[in-house]
């Protein structure tokens, strides 16, 4: 399954077969079940995390307790805490896992070890990092320009497959409307 | 003043000063009167902006012809749409100075030529975006967090420098308050 990875390097960096599979040493496969935690706040040691199958969440709990989904990870996309990853400062964040969920794991020193190893994927990371920076830029827009409801909308439109992997539950969360206005807007589409 | 630039790359990538003679001929050193655009929405070809001194706005304007600030980057930092530059398709964003600005200018394809001749180039980049990328995600952790008063207070206290020398009415369009709210607030914490 790791394919999936050798695939996506190759979309920005020319890689062979043989390379990968000295590449692929340097990461640990996991299989995560439903729920699990890859990471906790305080957490030191951190690692950039590959999704293979599955989903992943990032998200904090405020001083009121409540849980706030930051970011999701689907088949294809990158996971970490990238300030604390450079800074070796504790996360204050989580990652969990929203279903059974398989994953290629890389610790920041040996990610190191990769870079100085295989020059050439300090491209493909500058890639992925410049492009999720970019997603970022314009999540601003989206969040600045539209309503929560509209945004619903744009989101479910943009991500069909996302909108129907995903708890109801977490979508909400993840774009600050409750679970049951959720439902609500699903019924007013339809009608 | 590129020396700036020298030294920012030094942080992350060892270099020596012959190198970066070199370096700095795929740069274009502008020098940008206030108000002057750097970038317009439908701009195709786009540049990688470092700035050497006074500050850039990256903002789009909404179907209501309301302007919301996305960005800013003072000296020593980055601004781009970072998307488009990945993608080459047109950007949704203006770039624009707040004052009188100096910067370094590089084209994709310039960039490509770059991170050709110097590979290590990668590395300066990839960690550039990686933490700019990590910034976006622990500023999703403050929209989600707390409310914009609260925000108002924790970005002065973090970069004093910036509230300091940035025009009041920007700060309140970036944080998405009223200039006059500002005021009222800067009133109560004298008091």
């Amino acid at each position: 399954m790791s394919k999936i990875l050798f695939q996506h390097i190759n979309e920005f960096v020319s890689m062979e077969g043989q390379e990968f599979e000295e590449i692929i040493s340097y990461f640990t496969r996991r299989d995560v079940d439903k729920k699990e935690l890859l990471m906790h706040p305080g957490d030191t040691v951190l690692h950039d995390h590959f999704v293979l199958s599955g989903c992943l969440q990032m998200y904090f709990i405020d001083m009121e307790g409540v849980k706030h989904t930051v970011q999701f990870a689907l088949q294809g996309w990158w996971l970490a805490d990238y300030l604390a990853l450079q800074t070796k400062k504790p996360t204050e964040f989580f990652i969990q896992a929203v279903k059974k969920t398989a994953i290629l794991s890389i610790s920041s020193t040996k990610r190191d070890e990769l870079f100085k190893a295989f020059p050439k994927l300090e491209s493909y990371f500058r890639t992925v990092y410049q492009i999720a920076y970019g997603s970022y830029q314009t999540r601003m827009k989206y969040i600045l320009s539209y309503s929560k409801e509209e945004i619903y909308f744009k989101f479910r439109d943009a991500f069909p497959d996302f909108v129907n992997s995903i708890p109801q539950y977490l979508i909400a969360n993840y774009l600050g409307l409750s679970p049951e206005y959720i439902s609500k807007l699903r019924r007013k589409r339809i009608s």
